[in-house]
């Protein structure tokens, strides 16, 4: 029977020669993740069980990165209660703040997600894996217990549904704006429970960085996981990086989909997202004038060195607007080591950026650049719900590094063909 | 009659030609600063007495520092309130994020304060500017909001103490280690009101930096204001930078102090102030065996270049103990791009440093570091009071930057001989 990407890989994991959207299955997991958040939840659950150990002490990772380097008393005693597990149980993958990062730009750096994988995390934008031929998505913290203890997930099987876009990607158009078109397209739950699956000319050619923007952003169309079939750009990023055997999967060309949809890349222009939801994107073209007090450059979402090289290249010699504060995030101590070395960071600096050591920081509103009531933020993240970023009469605005690098120069939602 | 440096410069900011311990004065102020947790206060009290203005929109500083980038919604609000302030009083000195800092370390970068000025701040750790051969000191942030309008202050003048050093220095001993060893002997009650006059041939040859952090921590033995006769280190530290005349005060020789403490340098070793008063100092070689879960190093105290090249000097090619979080906090924007370019951040980050970009944070318990029960932190900050840095049942130990270095990297605190 044809399979889907997403089918095949959650059959492999169930131990069975096929499964079909809308059963329910036991899966052996590869990677099960949680965060300052989310594991002191899981951790509480974990015993609560009386399990006896972890199922494997190099397959559960745990990072603290929402709100740290602690943003006070409670968040440290979170932060405690990871490295205490962590200790306890001779975790490989306790991640320590300074040799740490963004649990979604660090997984894949570390090279412990690979193409086929099967990962679950105790956080929404765990679907980011998907750019790497995996399958991966949130659960909640009692899952995560469970799959700590167990090495295995209970899994609905997730209709597909396939986005194809052809033509050529237009320059500062990246995986962010793909995804922001998409979920302006069909809605923040326009594949609930679904798994979307990037495809096509444009996305074949899509970097690795865009395809962990794209995939990162599954969530905010309500997919179970994005996901985009494993290359020779996916090959280039794992090879001599992943810690385990890796396989690449594809769709069969007579996979069944639930829908369809298919966009021409050429068409696509830099989009923003209004208030307050991802499904409020539009061209930046058309975004009128909308003046900023912030802009944030980082996140799961945005935090790699392709978003950070985009950022400077705009920024290099240009100064922040007096009215805006620029507060840039690199998603781990490595791709902060390594724009050190490119000189990215002194062209942030110079220009007027405050940067900051990896954190989650201010995209959920934990720390690093909260909003007062009545600012306007435009930022690289994935959410502009209500009050995400701070007061609930704030307003976030998305974007890619690009445009959010020149609206903080402009001091207002602006393209980047206005400064250059 | 003669009269101590700071007696010279009151006098000459009241307008008299002497003045005497315990009178009290109304002095002409050279800069008033705030931040963003003292200046909103200032604010409302300046509105509340109908001032119509500033009395010189060049001489009023306004310093976002302490919970920035804005930690919560709460002290985005604070800052938001400096902002306002200062786009309707057209203030040329508010810093905003990303081109400001720590404002200890900015106000005098930034030329704004020179040798004979009169400052006052909000904030206790103004007497810093002693270093210039300034008087400044900490005020209430009524008193500020006063001074803002009018220019002027009340002060009683104080007493003067003379401390001095003999000498030489030995390795790894700085002014940081100086104030500890005279707080350690005075206790923090010991110059309760009265001007810490530093003086001798150690202090002759102290770096700019170092006069700094001895006079930044005046206050902790309840001194009035720290001060320094400025010299040629002081010239070369201002030529061409300070925006305002300055003039070089100096005591007379037969100036009346109410007590003279003679100390032989060269017998003061590295010093740790152990919990919870700055005044539980002792050498590091007497400190025992102290496991640290933190190391943070920054602040108004010890944030600047001197700092940083010590603390890079240590952990260049070392590793961070497994067990510590090392936070190091460029005390500006300037400091934070000179480490860049000295190569200091990379090795500060190879060696698994986190670099935040410049703010109060942990040193008061705001943000970007803060402990959980139990935990104990070696900090180059300022004080070490009961729940100072995080919970009451945490516990912090005040040092120079290369035993901070040292103990971050041992796990325990540490003295640099036992890492080179």
């Amino acid at each position: 029977m044809p399979m889907t990407i997403t089918e095949k890989i959650l059959a492999a994991h169930a131990g069975r020669e096929k499964v079909e959207p809308g059963e329910l299955i036991n899966a052996r997991v590869d990677l099960v993740l949680g965060n300052d958040i989310t594991a002191p939840v899981a951790i509480k659950e974990f015993e609560k069980i009386g399990a006896p150990g972890v199922f494997d002490r190099e397959r559960v990772a745990l990072v603290p990165d929402h709100f740290v380097p602690n943003k006070d008393i409670k968040s440290a005693e979170q932060s405690k209660q990871l490295r205490e597990f962590a200790r306890e149980h001779n975790l490989v993958n306790y991640f320590e703040v300074g040799v740490s990062g963004i649990e979604h730009c660090l997984l894949p750096e570390q090279g412990l997600v690979g193409p086929g994988d099967l990962v679950i995390g105790a956080d929404s934008h765990t679907c980011t894996y998907g750019a790497l031929g995996a399958f991966s998505t949130g659960v909640g913290s009692t899952d995560l217990a469970a799959a700590m203890a167990l090495g295995e997930t209970w899994l609905k099987v997730p209709e597909s549904i396939k986005f194809i876009f052809d033509g050529e990607l237009q320059p500062w158009v990246g995986g962010k704006d793909l995804i922001l078109h998409i979920i302006g397209d069909i809605g923040v739950d326009g594949a609930l429970y679904q798994a979307m699956e990037f495809a096509g000319p444009a996305i074949e050619k899509l970097s690795m960085d865009g395809r962990f923007s794209m995939c990162n952003m599954a969530i905010e169309a309500g997919g179970k996981n994005g996901i985009i079939a494993p290359d020779e750009i996916t090959r280039a990023y794992v090879e001599g990086r992943c810690k385990r055997p890796y396989k690449f999967y594809k769709s069969d060309p007579d996979a069944r989909y639930a829908r369809v949809y298919r966009y021409d890349a050429s068409q696509i222009e830099p989009q923003v997202a209004f208030p307050h939801l991802p499904e409020n994107s539009r061209p930046v073209r058309e975004a009128g004038h909308v003046e900023i007090d912030q802009s944030v450059i980082g996140s799961c979402t945005n935090g790699r060195m392709e978003d950070l090289r985009e950022a400077a290249n705009i920024l290099k010699g240009r100064q922040v607007h007096k009215n805006v504060r620029l507060i840039v995030l690199p998603g781990t101590q490595e791709i902060y080591l390594q724009a050190l070395r490119e000189g990215l960071i002194e062209i942030l600096v110079k220009a007027g950026a405050a940067v900051s050591t990896p954190t989650c920081g201010p995209c959920l509103g934990g720390h690093m650049g909260i909003l007062a009531k009545g600012e306007r933020c435009i930022a690289t993240t994935n959410r502009n719900f209500v009050g995400r970023m701070g007061h609930t009469e704030s307003e976030v605005y998305l974007s890619n590094p690009a445009v959010a690098a020149a609206s903080a120069i402009l001091g207002r939602i602006a393209g980047p063909w206005e400064v250059l």
